[in-house]
């Protein structure tokens, strides 16, 4: 019997024109599909010779039906999203999800990484540890056919699939609003540089958005982080306010860093977004609380979770592989709010 | 051999007077330690006969040196910070930690049970599911001596480990610090009755403290939510403002509750703390974000976790258990913020 001769859920959904969530849970008679949609599923199940357990059978002895989720940390709201992303669609298709966190510690994420291979799950999602700059580790995963998928902070090679987003178009997106609501000294507050794509990319397009409008790239005015803790933060943006030539603008590579930034700025009485317009990163619910709300890009961090979801199952029921380099890339936009806009 | 004549990490800790952490980590020359503390310890675990890998060795080939978390969501700040404190504990002493989430659906925390348990967890420690009202399906792990800990969320009786605040006294207090500001319509925004202890004892809490000090007992004005989505508070909220005789105070089971509702006054000009004075629960980084800053219970979370770790290593590494009934309670605080100081 030739494996890729069986038919899959993805088959179904094709010939049916929808979703493979639907024909998951039509096939198990979920309450949220509508019995005339489960009757026109089963019946194509049937003739086209679907066996719903086969994937179940083929694994039970070898894997747990188990995805592990390998994060930097599960305390932001982005990543928690992401999580809900990676579950909603790994349990449609019937497979737990554990959750890892190696704290941006790349020895914690090589430890984590053998203790996922060893309680053999089916598929691995990993978005990277800040400190991580060589992924040697997650070789053993794909040396053994187990899927691999790296979302949001992904290598820049990678011989395994990416889920993530433009950053460097965000970062771009960002500045130029700050741009059109005519700031003419925007600073960049960010993280330390990285082995990654998610802080590097944003300053590109912070750096290409100044350059392209005419505006000076002033060294002083890109703050560099090592930490996001609150003090470093607010020490940081207190420098930027004590300099001879203040920013007008600020463009933080995320919400938390924006939202310290103008608790310090709120408390020099400095006026927001008239004298200092502000705009953060993943539209993290904190960004609607902060007076003024704040400004922000939007994160589509679930949606990378599903994605990334989507990818390990496709390679779990499908024997022909798809070209694992495969990138996908997903779309961010500018959220406006009260802490820019001036116009 | 009888196995608890071993001399283990906690005998060692009795001896010296010394933090079972700070045992683990001086026999494995970690850097945090003074080399004096250092040789101090490995110097007596020789004259005591301790034998640093007869643990390791005892689960080779039983158990993964995993502890499993399974909780009903990652995305809650002191949920999070928990997780950290099960964590720190659980590394020190070379165990990994997996998290599950049961999204407080009894369904899925029965499935996720089984799969921690065909995983071969060494120990789990678990919050409860909103839905929960048997706690049958954890049977499996005191059945098979795999130390358990209910954290936070417990059921009212278990023959197992429980770690948790007093959240009854915590209600008492919050509503009492409302009452010493000069609030007599106090409203209390929780959640639905429940299995757990948590919103019901903060309920009782809130009752007896408006009994204690003579004030009427209004049901307009106890408001029990289905959920915390932001629509379903926001009406809450503003159906107790648009009450004949609205609350001149309110105690909202948690933070996010209570910042909704802070919200929705604002937006009709009530005046906080002066006409109306809100206090939240949990401490989350949200309550120091909204404006006035929003007073609250400090939750212990992160020693929660700690606590709940070292009860799992201590019966993995103990032969002769402990009474498993104990019940661990922790302390919490009023913290005190604009929202309701009045005096």
């Amino acid at each position: 019997m030739k494996k890729n001769t069986e038919v899959t859920i993805y088959d179904l959904a094709k010939k049916l024109n929808l979703a493979t969530s639907t024909i998951s849970r039509a096939l198990n008679s979920h309450h949220s599909i509508s019995q005339k949609t489960i009757d026109k599923v089963k019946k194509a199940a049937t003739e086209m010779g679907y066996r719903p357990n086969n994937l179940a059978a083929s694994l039970r002895n070898k894997k747990t039906k188990t995805i592990g989720v390998l994060l930097p940390t599960i305390a932001q709201p982005f990543l928690s999203a992401l999580i809900s992303g990676v579950e909603t669609t790994a349990q449609e298709a019937g497979y737990n999800v554990v959750i890892m966190q190696s704290h941006d510690s790349y020895e914690e994420e090589v430890n984590l990484t053998q203790s996922l291979y060893s309680s053999r799950v089916s598929g691995v999602i990993c978005c990277l540890a800040m400190e991580t700059s060589d992924t040697a580790h997650f070789k053993i995963f794909t040396d053994n056919n187990i899927p691999l998928v790296f979302v949001d902070r992904v290598p820049k090679h990678a011989d395994t699939y990416r889920v993530m987003i433009d950053n460097y178009a965000a970062g771009y997106k960002a500045t130029k609003h700050l741009i059109d609501q005519g700031c003419l000294k925007i600073a960049h507050i960010t993280r330390a540089s990285e082995f990654g794509n998610i802080y590097s990319e944003r300053k590109k397009g912070y750096l290409d958005a100044l350059k392209d409008n005419n505006l000076q790239i002033d060294a002083k005015l890109i703050v560099n982080l090592k930490s996001v803790s609150y003090e470093e933060t607010e020490t940081a943006a207190n420098k930027l306010f004590n300099l001879k030539n203040p920013p007008d603008g600020i463009f933080a590579a995320g919400d938390m860093m924006a939202i310290i930034a103008i608790q310090c700025a709120k408390k020099r009485g400095i006026k927001i977004p008239e004298e200092l317009a502000v705009i953060g990163f993943n539209n993290d619910p904190n960004s609607r609380i902060i007076e003024p709300n704040l400004s922000t890009i939007s994160h589509p961090a679930e949606k990378m979770g599903q994605a990334s979801s989507e990818i390990i199952l496709k390679n779990l029921e499908q024997s022909t592989k798809d070209d694992i380099r495969d990138i996908t890339v997903l779309n961010t936009e500018v959220l406006v709010r009260e802490s820019s806009k001036r116009k």
